[in-house]
């Protein structure tokens, strides 16, 4: 199955109402199985070096098919990639990039949020996420 | 006045709804005053390629204030912006780039809109700017 | 239907054998659907300045869905997508990159070649595209 | 001696078939002398960002005639090559990329391996390495 532009429209969406309800301004990318940029959303006042993070974050997940904070663990000193982020024109490596998956568990893109602490960021990728499964 | 996400976002449904009546796939970004992209929405099975052509048309629109197309005649051989284009990343000055204005002229964002002929794009363009003004 | 290593790596081999046979040293680059790298082979003696020629023919072929060469005549000066070449990271747009498709007719990737004239890139990518379809 | 297209394919196959032993997807690239690209294989279904960090891998052994996972030691915090990963358009320090030397113990170019562990990227690395050596 792929992802549509409906569902993907529908991640934003629900990323945005919980930004909402959690007062905070967000940037919200989703991303296709291509790691292609399928759908985002700004809210008015986020933070504009925000934009790219959220991008890649999303790309970032769906490159290794793990959540983005999953390979900041893996990429700190000491550690076994440390400095992956330089590969692939940046990868962004804390929480806040999710994967979507089809009812079948297949991947099929995935969302990267941006503009609060990293807490935030994912669960507000994850409320997105939620929406589509 | 600010462009709000609600009116970006009216702005890339607007611009899906005339390509559907068109029968194109299209891609459509919708930048800020800042030049930061705002909303983005890819049809499916649009081109690829045309991600990045889309964001960059609006960028380019909002880079300095007018349509793309008219940035791209005064960028040809002899003409006095020749190869413009390589500044800031990368420039795409071809039509699909059309500016949003508020009620009293005040330019507060730009559309750029790329998946078909430059025709087609900047008429999708268009559609999707009328759409918040 | 998904392009397979197999494949791809059949195309090499059949550009490389058509290399031969007109006495040319290229590099063949295959991508896959998603514009993303799946096989490649460089001929001994082969132009250095051709590996990063050959991929990006590749990719720019899948990115719009059409043969290199036909971009290549739409971005000349005072040609509709003018200088389109300065999206993407780079566009080559001369011919040398050909699309591959499955047996509905359907593009699975691309194939892209250099290390000789246009037209012999052309043919070469030809010969490879017919070993897999 | 100069590593040969036939050599450098046979690293690629050699590379495949641990990786199918292994249950693994794999991407597996082959650098010549030049640290220019060679040979590549992605199987189906690798990880899309282990294109670029395999082909990095091959080109980092090369650049500094040393396995990566080495270069990786030095370029931590404190270490005399803290963050060289910042030069030649991004290196890639983990392990996963092997030199390859002819009869001669000549360095004749190098094999990056991505797609799995670290462990498994230099299991695999080392078995293609072994098919030309």
């Amino acid at each position: 199955m792929k992802l549509t532009l409906e569902q993907a429209q529908k991640a934003v969406e629900a990323g945005v109402k919980k930004s909402k309800e959690l007062d905070l301004k967000m940037n919200v990318a989703v991303v296709d199985a291509g790691a292609n940029l399928m759908a985002f959303g700004r809210m008015e006042g986020a933070w504009l070096g925000s934009v790219d993070i959220a991008i890649k974050k999303a790309k970032t997940a769906r490159y290794f098919d793990m959540e983005s904070g999953e390979i900041g663990k893996l990429s700190q000193p000491g550690q076994p990639l440390f400095n992956i982020e330089h590969s692939n024109n940046g990868l962004i490596t804390f929480p806040g990039g999710v994967l979507i998956e089809d009812k079948n568990g297949e991947i099929i893109g995935a969302i990267g949020v941006s503009g609060s602490s990293v807490e935030n960021d994912h669960e507000v990728a994850t409320a997105a996420k939620k929406s589509i499964s």
